[in-house]
């Protein structure tokens, strides 16, 4: 962990010229999978499948079977915390369900707004050597809560063609329509467009590697996508009254994700920031990821030291972080004045790894500064709404005059005439 | 209009293969746009603007005295109009807003969900010859409800340098914080990535031509966008209750949008629709913009006979329009059975324009069938939320076996260990 200042922190920030429209090394290879998908359907499934998770299938569906046989290789431990980690997930997103609602009809006028569930959902969940069984949690049931009609799931076989136990569980448990055995650019292409096997989806949810995400930047417009993930982050907002073990111990859970992730410290404790430092060395070395984690930490772990909370604040709202632990005395009394952070952990006793699994809000979360702007994933992100307009005859002619004004100053005459017509065919 | 069968019409639907990920003719223009405004910010804004819109500007803010100057050109009635429009779009939109939540602190667990304001919004306005006040007052009324602190308008200037005096007017009457005479990819690539004289902004909103459009998809991920605009379309179901020469004016007032939009009508009466091909013939005639009238309908105009409504329900669905006119009897009962929609107007007397310009609901609708999987813009589009977990000691030690449990099945030790030292901790 490299300790700086916020002045140079900033100034690293403003380094970082990264943008979406540079990214464009592997739109080549994407856009060539994504084209031969359409074209040749399944048959480029399994060719893609052959080629890059080197195994060749016969079928794309996970079989009642294999279902069977995964059931029997979970254990009951986990399958009950499953069990909870399901509850608790559905009692969060039960509050976040919306509902049509209308004006009053009044003056002949009625004015509102219809919600109605997406149609059909894909899910993609990372595979080959991982197993994700969180992510088919995260992901399913705020679609099933939204009232979702068919949802399936893609994620990538390993090299003996298997899906990991864990995840076609999980996949029971909630409910999932089918589960493919598909991955990458490949499987974004089919949720996208259809195949003769797998039914073209309303909603492509879900993380994945460089390809997958690439391959839903382009497809999207064509069909909706939940984000653009980028690596997890952390920050962690300490005071000299937070542990400096817990602090290295939740930092370093962010950085065992991936080389790209981010772990940042920003505390008013210039004897904290030292232990919290030697913590992270000493925890370390007993990680099971520690090569992942080392390579993470030189690159994007940074302890910054300010004067104040209000200091902190202020960069943290700049950050935007993915995950935010406020391990300050009273931290529920700062929640007001945070402005961007994906989720929000307070206390000493909220490590990031709750969200992850267990307290029931979601952990697809707005990464590399996003959270600026997007949410968490939720139920509202399966449900979309559409406008009602109904006027009586008497209240379309009290307001022609305006709305004839109106399109005729934007020069659009056919819009004055649909007016106009009613109009006059009531006066004649 | 060409007259089809709703067979014919689903076989020209599968014939059109067009997708996003095909469409990159213009990419290469689009991103050297970006490029340079990112590399040489307000420089190749003036020199672009010179070049595409053929003019040398001084200054890219509208000045203060440019809009006395707009107020000073305004008719009395337009003005009245603008501000009875602005009070309905506000009255709709109010109940759109969203508020934080959070669940009751019981076991020492408190989860909730914090609504905030984007805190800064670029409203794209089209601009050049044509004048779009709507424009205005639908991006920037939701925006302003939501909270956001900033909001500017880009728009690109004529020939004289000059915006359109009623733009101005309405972008007073919604209090927009500023107007830069800027349009094309380069207002996009300004708003995205800022330039010494344009504040980067968290959100661009608002509809353009193909470079703009094109411009939106590059930068998302870096900026949020609403969504990226199609063709405008209208699709009217009616039975013979409905009046020929309304349905005819309604299909027409969007084929005047350009020579791309859409315009169908399905009916259950094959003299109604002999009819409304007869009044279209006729009011073509008398419109102003019949030459691109005439080009929309021979393209994407189609009048479609179904055996009875459920039919023309199902076709509906299928399609997904931007915008749906039901002029059937009883039409407010069949609400419940559109689920793809992003406007439904009622009845006789609700035609689309009410809805451009006047009635309240927001005239930006998602098109090109993605109303089956997005909203119109809305107060929700403007605000972000964030989660909001708290655990007391108790209650994660309660947790801690079946997150550890979890965090083990993904193989992610550092995210058991980030529990299991608090739980060690409590235990000494």
């Amino acid at each position: 962990m490299k300790r700086i200042t916020p002045e140079q922190f900033r100034q690293e920030k403003n380094n970082d010229t990264y943008s979406q429209a540079d990214e464009n090394n592997i739109d080549e290879t994407v856009l060539e999978i994504i084209k031969q998908v359409k074209k040749d359907g399944n048959e480029a499934l399994y060719r893609f499948t052959e080629q890059f998770d080197g195994i060749k299938l016969k079928q794309l569906a996970v079989t009642k079977d294999e279902f069977i046989e995964a059931k029997g290789m979970i254990s009951d431990e986990f399958k009950s915390a499953l069990e909870e980690a399901k509850a608790n997930i559905t009692a969060f997103h039960e509050v976040q369900k919306e509902y049509s609602w209308f004006t009053d009809n009044t003056e002949g006028i009625m004015l509102g707004q219809k919600v109605t569930p997406l149609e059909k959902v894909g899910v993609y969940v990372p595979g080959g050597k991982a197993s994700y069984p969180s992510t088919v949690l995260m992901n399913v049931i705020p679609a099933k809560l939204a009232g979702v009609k068919k949802i399936v799931i893609t994620t990538p076989p390993d090299a003996n063609g298997k899906i990991s136990p864990e995840v076609l569980a999980a996949a029971e448990v909630v409910g999932v329509d089918e589960v493919y055995k598909l991955g990458g650019a490949q499987a974004i292409a089919a949720l996208a467009y259809g195949t003769s096997s797998i039914e073209k989806v309303t909603k492509i949810v879900g993380p994945g590697n460089a390809f997958v995400a690439r391959a839903k930047k382009w497809v999207y417009g064509d069909v909706a996508i939940d984000m653009i993930a980028g690596p997890s982050e952390i920050c962690v907002v300490a005071d000299e009254s937070a542990p400096a073990d817990y602090i290295a111990a939740d930092l370093l859970s962010q950085a065992e994700h991936d080389e790209q992730s981010t772990s940042i410290c920003i505390t008013t404790s210039e004897s904290l920031a030292t232990e919290v430092q030697r913590a992270i060395d000493q925890q370390t070395t007993t990680l099971d990821r520690k090569d992942i984690i080392e390579k993470a930490l030189t690159q994007n772990g940074r302890i910054i030291v300010v004067k104040n909370i209000q200091e902190a604040i202020n960069l943290v709202n700049e950050i935007a972080p993915e995950h935010l632990q406020l391990m300050i005395e009273n931290a529920t009394e700062k929640v007001g004045d945070i402005q961007n952070a994906g989720a929000v952990f307070l206390g000493n006793f909220s490590p990031e790894p709750l969200g992850d699994y267990f307290a029931g809000p979601n952990h697809t979360l707005p990464t590399s500064g996003t959270a600026a702007f997007s949410s968490p994933l939720g139920v509202y992100d399966f449900m979309k709404k559409s406008s009602i307009i109904r006027y009586s005859r008497d209240s379309l002619l009290d307001a022609s005059e305006n709305i004839i004004t109106l399109a005729k100053a934007e020069g659009l005459s056919a819009h004055a005439n649909s007016i106009q017509i009613r109009k006059d065919n009531h006066n004649a």
